[in-house]
C-alpha cells in the first residue's frame, strides 16, 4: 500500500520542501503520498514534523510508524506523552556544514581579534600580531554530530581542541573528556568555549556562574546550541566583571530575542539571529526519505530520539 | 673553521631572535659565531637579513655563502647587484600557519557576512541564513608556500577553491590554472579573491581596472600579499562604483599607511595593519640553523631565490 505522508510545519517549509521531498522519496524508490493536509488522521504512516506545527496530539494517528523531525533540536517535542512511535531528529549535511561555517567563523572571528581591527579604522597604524591557532585552546560542549564536526573543523586549523560529551566519546584529533568529572577540566581549558549541547534536564543552565568562573580569565562564550544552556545573569555579571572577555549568541530564551534585551546594546555581546545553520531542504529531504524507505523495509531508523535522555 | 653568521636586521629582532638562533644552530649541530656587529666583512660567512636593514652594499663581504633573509618577500632586496652569492627567502611553517589563519579568519568573516551582525545589535531580529560554504567559489592568486596551503584549508572548509600560479600546478584539491591564459577564469569565479603573489615586475599593478572588471559583481578582495599588487585608484573606483562588495587589506604602497589614506575611511575597506602573519623567531631560527648546516655541509640551500624571475 502507498504510505500516506503528513508533513506537518509552516506553509513556507511546505513550499521550501514539496519540491525536493517529492524527488527525495522517488529517487528512494518509494510511491508516497505526500500532503501538508492530514485527511483522516488514522490513514497516516508517517509524520514529517516541525515543533512549530499547530499539531501536538499524535493520539488520534492510530496506524502512525515514525514522527520525523525536521530540525536537530527535539526539546518541545521529546517530552509529549501522546507521541508513542519512533521519533527521528534531523542530521543533515547541509545543517552540519552550516554549522561548522558558523562556529569556524566565529572563532577565528575572536582568535584574530576581528571586531578591534574593525573598530580600529582611524588611521592609527598599531600592529598586534595574534599568537598562532595552536596556542589557542578551545573546548566544544557537546560531541554530537554538530559538535564532532565543528571540533574537527577547528583541530583541522590547528587549535588544542578539548571535547566533552555524556558518554566517553572517541573523535579523531580531539581531546575527549565526559561526564561531571571531565567537565571541570574541559572548561578550565577554554580561551574560546563553544556550547553544541541539546537542551535536557541535564543540561539546562549547565553554564551557570559556578562553570564560568572554572573558565579561564577573558575566556569567549559561543553558543549555537540553545538559549537556555546559560543563566543570562550569570553571564551578564561575568561578562561586566571582566572574567568573561565575549559572548556571541545565536540561540536565546525567548525567540526572537526582545529589542530591549540587555544583550543586543552590550558592548561585549554579538547577537546573531539562530542563523548559525538551518536544515537544507535538499539533503534534509534525502535524510526523510531514506527513513521512510527504511520504515517500509523494516529496517530501523536513522537517528532515532532516546526519550529518556531527552535528546 | 667555525663559520661566522652576522645578524643584520632590527635591535629588537635580535633580542627576539638571538636565542632562538643559539639554539637552532646548537641543535643543527653548528658552532657558530653569532654576531649583530659585523666586525670584519671579509670574514662573514652568512647573512641572516632582513630588507629593512642598513646593509645595502654587500660588495665586501668576499668570503659570502649565503644570504638567508627573515621574510618571505624578497621584493627589496632581490635587485640589489652587490649580492651575487645565493639568497634564500624564509618558507617558515609559523608564517604559514599565521596566514592561513588570516586568511581563513577573513574568508569566514565575508562568506558568513560577520561585518553585517556586528554592526545590527540594536534589537532588529532579521534573519538571512548564508549560503553555505560550497556554493562559494573563491580564487587564490599565487599557489607558493602560502597561497598553496591557504586554498587548502579553504578547500577543507568546503569552499570551491580556484589556484592560479605563473607556472603549471598541481596541488590536491585546488581547480589549479595558470599563466595569463589562466587569469581570466580564475578571477571570473571569485566571489572572494585573496592575493598571495610576490611582487614582481610581472605582478605589480595586476589587480587593475581591466582584471577587476573581469570579477563578477560584488566580489570581496582580501590582499595579505603586497600593497603594489593592487591599483589603489581602480580599487576604490570599482568599490565606488558598486562592482566591488569590500577589500580587506594588510599591505600597502606606503607603510604605514598614512593616516589621511582614503582606505582608513572607506566603508567598504578594512585595514590590517600588515599583520596578517609574521616570520616566528622559534620556528624560523630552525630553518636558517639548517640552510647553514646545509651551507656546511656542502648541500642545496633551500628556498633559494630565483634573481631573474624576481622571487
Ligand atoms: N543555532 C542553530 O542554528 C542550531 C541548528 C541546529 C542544532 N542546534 C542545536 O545543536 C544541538 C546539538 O545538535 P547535534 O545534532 O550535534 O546533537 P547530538 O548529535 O544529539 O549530540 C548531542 C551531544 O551532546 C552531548 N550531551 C547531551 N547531554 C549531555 C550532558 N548532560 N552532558 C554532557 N554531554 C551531553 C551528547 O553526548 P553523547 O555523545 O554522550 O550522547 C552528544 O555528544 C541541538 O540539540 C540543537 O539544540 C542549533
Ligand atoms: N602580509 C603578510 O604578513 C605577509 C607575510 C608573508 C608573506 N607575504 C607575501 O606573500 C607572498 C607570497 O609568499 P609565498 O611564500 O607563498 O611565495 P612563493 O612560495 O614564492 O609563491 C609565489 C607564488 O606566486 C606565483 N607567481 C609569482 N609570479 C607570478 C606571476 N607573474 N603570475 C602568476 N603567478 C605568479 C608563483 O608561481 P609559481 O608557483 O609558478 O612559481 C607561486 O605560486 C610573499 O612574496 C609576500 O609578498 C605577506
Amino acid at each position: 500500500m502507498t504510505p500516506k505522508v503528513l508533513f506537518a510545519a509552516t506553509d513556507t517549509a511546505w513550499q521550501e520542501y514539496e519540491g525536493h521531498l517529492g524527488h527525495a522519496l522517488a529517487a528512494a524508490g518509494i510511491e508516497a503520498e505526500l500532503s501538508p493536509e492530514a485527511g483522516p488522521p488514522e490513514t497516516v504512516d508517517y509524520i514529517v514534523y516541525a515543533p512549530s506545527s499547530k499539531l501536538k496530539d499524535f493520539t488520534p494517528f492510530t496506524r502512525l510508524k515514525a514522527v520525523l523531525n525536521l530540525w536537530a533540536g527535539v526539546e518541545h517535542v521529546v517530552g509529549n506523552q501522546t507521541l508513542r512511535v519512533p521519533l527521528a531528529r534531523m542530521v543533515d549535511q547541509g545543517l552540519t556544514e552550516g554549522m561548522v561555517e558558523w562556529v569556524t567563523g566565529h572563532v577565528l572571528r575572536h582568535h584574530l581579534n576581528i571586531d578591534h581591527a574593525l573598530s580600529h579604522q582611524s588611521g592609527e597604524w598599531v600592529r598586534h600580531v595574534p599568537p598562532l591557532a595552536r596556542h589557542r585552546p578551545v573546548t566544544v560542549l557537546g560531541l554530537g554530530a554538530l559538535g564532532a564536526a565543528s571540533a574537527q573543523a577547528l583541530a583541522g586549523l590547528n587549535f588544542p581542541v578539548t571535547g566533552w560529551s555524556r558518554t566517553p566519546r572517541d573523535v579523531a584529533g580531539i581531546d575527549c573528556l565526559s561526564g561531571p568529572a571531565g567537565l571541570e577540566e574541559a572548561l578550565a581549558r577554554a580561551e574560546i568555549l563553544v556550547l553544541l549541547l541539546p537542551l535536557t534536564p541535564g543540561t539546562e543552565d549547565l553554564i551557570n556562574a559556578a562553570h564560568i568562573d572554572q573558565l579561564p580569565r577573558g575566556a569567549v562564550i559561543l553558543n549555537p546550541g540553545r538559549g537556555r544552556l546559560i543563566d543570562d545573569d550569570a553571564l551578564l555579571a561575568a561578562l561586566d566583571a571582566g572574567h568573561l572577555g565575549h559572548a556571541t549568541l545565536d540561540v536565546f530564551r525567548t525567540e526572537p530575542l526582545p529589542p530591549d534585551h540587555p544583550f543586543w546594546a552590550h558592548p561585549k555581546v554579538t547577537v546573531t539571529p539562530h542563523i548559525a545553520s538551518e536544515t537544507r531542504p535538499d539533503t534534509a529531504s534525502e535524510v526523510i526519505a531514506e527513513n521512510i524507505r527504511r520504515g517500509e523495509a523494516g529496517e530501523p531508523f536513522l537517528h532515532l530520539v532516546d526519550r529518556d535522555r531527552g535528546y
